[in-house]
């Protein structure tokens, strides 16, 4: 698709004259909009909205689907493949200022949010309610964005995904109407899930301008840990075998030694430079105690060291802050880097094997690439460490990246555990899930968005 | 859509020259497909195949497609809203014989199993190995069969509904092409979640012929009681209390004292005929202990009895093999009765209001209809026990839906929790979902099954 300049002037026209000075071209403003945290290349979308209504966003769209114009939904810019890059240009929709918690219903611990809510505002707001949002992928993204990448993180190996904490959305259709995907039950029967369609969807199906999510009560008793190990492979032993036996942990987070010196020296952390995990236990005192005592025992029969106890909330906070912040600290393990992140998720019987046969191949290259991974869920990252200049090392991470996700794929596993597909996993998905499968997307994406505006160049 | 004689002659011919005696057209086995347990009228389709394979399943769909014929899914019959009934007539596919459990990966908590796979069988094999598949509508249901309705029941309060415990899916097209939905990671992010628009999907997509499903370690400790109320909305704020500080109870049913007094009669029990809880913990021993502690103190709070535990094995059978044989013990209450079941779901704070609100209607009523619910996920069923051959006792159980049903969508919840939209929820969907929705949904079942051939006249 080509939006001929004409077109595109015509819009802008329509555009300003309903949103005012919210309808920019400056290029700093499209620029921004151009590029999300990954390596993808920037691509500047030719004008950017902001919106503040589920109502802006549909007359947007309007505008929009009239003259064909590509529409890209924006949140915070943190996607991990290339989300949000213009790649056909046309316009970017920025749902930051949508970022109200329209609703909390205590009673029924689930709450309403407008897309832009980040996902710390919204828990410091619920605090004083003793409730929290467990869904935690690191960055501070927006609940819009985590719900169209079908996010995870950390907390997922108890709480599940997006998929398994949204009751409903609100979502503007590719031709401008509004659609409501179900009611606040728990559960329902009645019709095709659209909430899950739109879930994962990366903009290319719609707009989600309202997310009833699920919350839950903050534990009685938390405590985290950490604790090292004399290799990696003993430390994802301990995972599986936690997994294995049932443990309702909270977080049960890898980080190879790469990783952990990069952190010690980020965020000022003094972890044995081992691989190690990060572990954290939710439940009432009894159940924490019990939790914790079953996989400390497995832990040890690994061989590693004792539990480091964060038991102060200051100490729990920087802990997780240092593993959120491991790309950046992967990232100051060079000067002027970049990072690649990726992420594969394969069966946790499978996981050691994924991970010993990628650190050697690791250990063969000369790149540097951490690896941290949500183990629990048999999901797992590694960030290389990038010159961006340099073709050979772009090559070799590519060349390492396909090694990875051939692996992660041949182990019944998928080339995204959380991430998404974006620009980055496109070419991986056929190998995935087969031709048919993808015929069946493509189906889809034609059936609701025929002329393919909606964030085109995306996922298929 | 109606198919000519002539037109079926050619397809009887072909699918029994490749099928044999596995093609019928004997009246009392097509009877015996045109009906589920709901009071929908029996439509028979015009053959019945029975499938061994997912080739076999392939095959069947391309001669029906071919001559544009009707296609319905059959597993064990047991729905509740006529969604195996052949109203335009056509080729009923039983999947009866595909009950082989294909694969238990215990290291990695899943299995693969073949559509016609009864739930008691799965777990019957399963109990060696330590591990159960929770999810538990009652009927002995085929796992193919719970996944089309994404199905829950009385464990779903703590382990979710079939859309949270299958990983992937195997799929026949409506022109008889295979996919695979995914892979088994624990998650994904790699495009649209097609899992989860087949999970529900009624048949109307396609045909599942194979399910990864998602497996728990029995629990170290289960324990189960039986507790009566002064009333029955004692009975329901207590389960709000309990859902709402976050205890993770296995089951909490609710039975009013009309299904208390049917199923004493039913199934030999000795209860008092009051509004009951039936309640089940699961944990290690301390968990379990703490758990029915506190829910002990909840029930108290609000009048309730001492608890009456079940400890043996035999006797925690004995107790849900009561529960899920309710709407037999309500037919039984009034000899040649039929049974017409209905399910809602609300928000668990509305749950008190509804129940209170529809009991008051069947206060004014000559109907007899027993309440009873996973009331921990805001989900309850009326059955009324009807003489079907009286109009007037349909008119009616008619109109009583029609207002519980209203009832439920103005609290926010859904015209069905679990039993899905078959015939009988058809005509509610529109008020639950809105014009916009539904007409999204039926553009995913146009791109999908442009010829209307999947069980057409369900859903939509």
């Amino acid at each position: 698709m080509s939006v001929s300049q004409e077109i595109l002037n015509i819009a802008e026209n329509e555009l300003k004259a309903f949103l005012g000075e919210r309808c920019s071209t400056a290029q700093a403003v499209r620029d921004q909009h151009g590029k999300d945290e990954s390596w993808h290349e920037t691509c500047s979308p030719d004008m950017v909205c902001f919106a503040k209504s589920t109502e802006e966003v549909s007359q947007i769209i309007k505008i929009c689907a009239r003259h064909k114009i590509p529409v890209v939904p924006f949140g915070a810019g943190t996607s991990l493949e290339g989300h949000i890059n213009a790649v056909e240009g046309g316009v970017s929709i920025d749902l930051g200022q949508m970022n109200e918690i329209l609703s909390v219903h205590e009673e029924d611990l689930d709450c309403v949010v407008q897309p832009g809510v980040r996902r710390k505002q919204l828990n410091e707001f619920l605090r004083d309610t003793g409730l929290f949002f467990p869904i935690d992928p690191g960055a501070d993204a927006t609940i819009g964005g985590m719900a169209s990448t079908r996010a995870s993180g950390t907390n997922a190996v108890r709480y599940g995904t997006m998929k398994d904490n949204i009751l409903n959305l609100t979502v503007v259709l590719p031709d401008g109407r509004i659609i409501k995907t179900g009611g606040r039950a728990k559960k329902s029967s009645a019709g095709y899930d659209l909430t899950r369609l739109y879930i994962g969807s990366e903009g290319t199906l719609g707009v989600i301008t309202e997310i009833t999510l699920r919350l839950y009560g903050i534990p009685e008793a938390i405590s985290a840990a950490t604790v090292s190990f004399p290799d990696i492979e003993s430390a994802v032993q301990s995972v599986i075998l936690t997994i294995q036996s049932g443990i309702p942990i909270a977080r049960i987070e890898l980080l190879d030694e790469v990783q952990v010196d990069a952190i010690n020296k980020y965020s000022g952390l003094d972890l044995p430079v081992q691989a190690s995990l990060f572990l954290e236990f939710h439940g009432t005192e009894q159940g924490v105690k019990e939790q914790s005592q079953t996989v400390g025992e497995i832990c040890k029969e690994f061989g590693a060291d004792d539990f480091k106890w964060t038991t102060k909330p200051e100490d729990r906070s920087k802990l997780w802050e240092a593993r959120h912040n491991a790309a950046y600290s992967a990232r100051a393990l060079r000067p002027n880097a970049s990072i690649w992140a990726t992420d594969v998720c394969v069966p946790i019987s499978k996981l050691a094997d994924c991970i010993m046969q990628t650190k050697a191949d690791l250990d063969k290259s000369d790149l540097v690439a951490p690896i941290v991974g949500h183990v629990g869920d048999g999901n797992f990252h590694l960030s290389f460490v990038l010159d961006m200049d340099n073709p050979d090392e772009l090559k070799e991470a590519e060349e390492l990246n396909a090694k990875l996700i051939a692996r992660a794929l041949s182990m019944d596993g998928t080339c995204t555990g959380e991430h998404g597909v974006g620009l980055g996993k496109k070419k991986y998905l056929q190998s995935e899930l087969g031709e048919g499968a993808l015929s069946v997307m493509a189906a889809l994406k034609s059936a609701l968005d025929p002329d393919n505006i909606m964030n085109p160049g995306k996922i298929l």
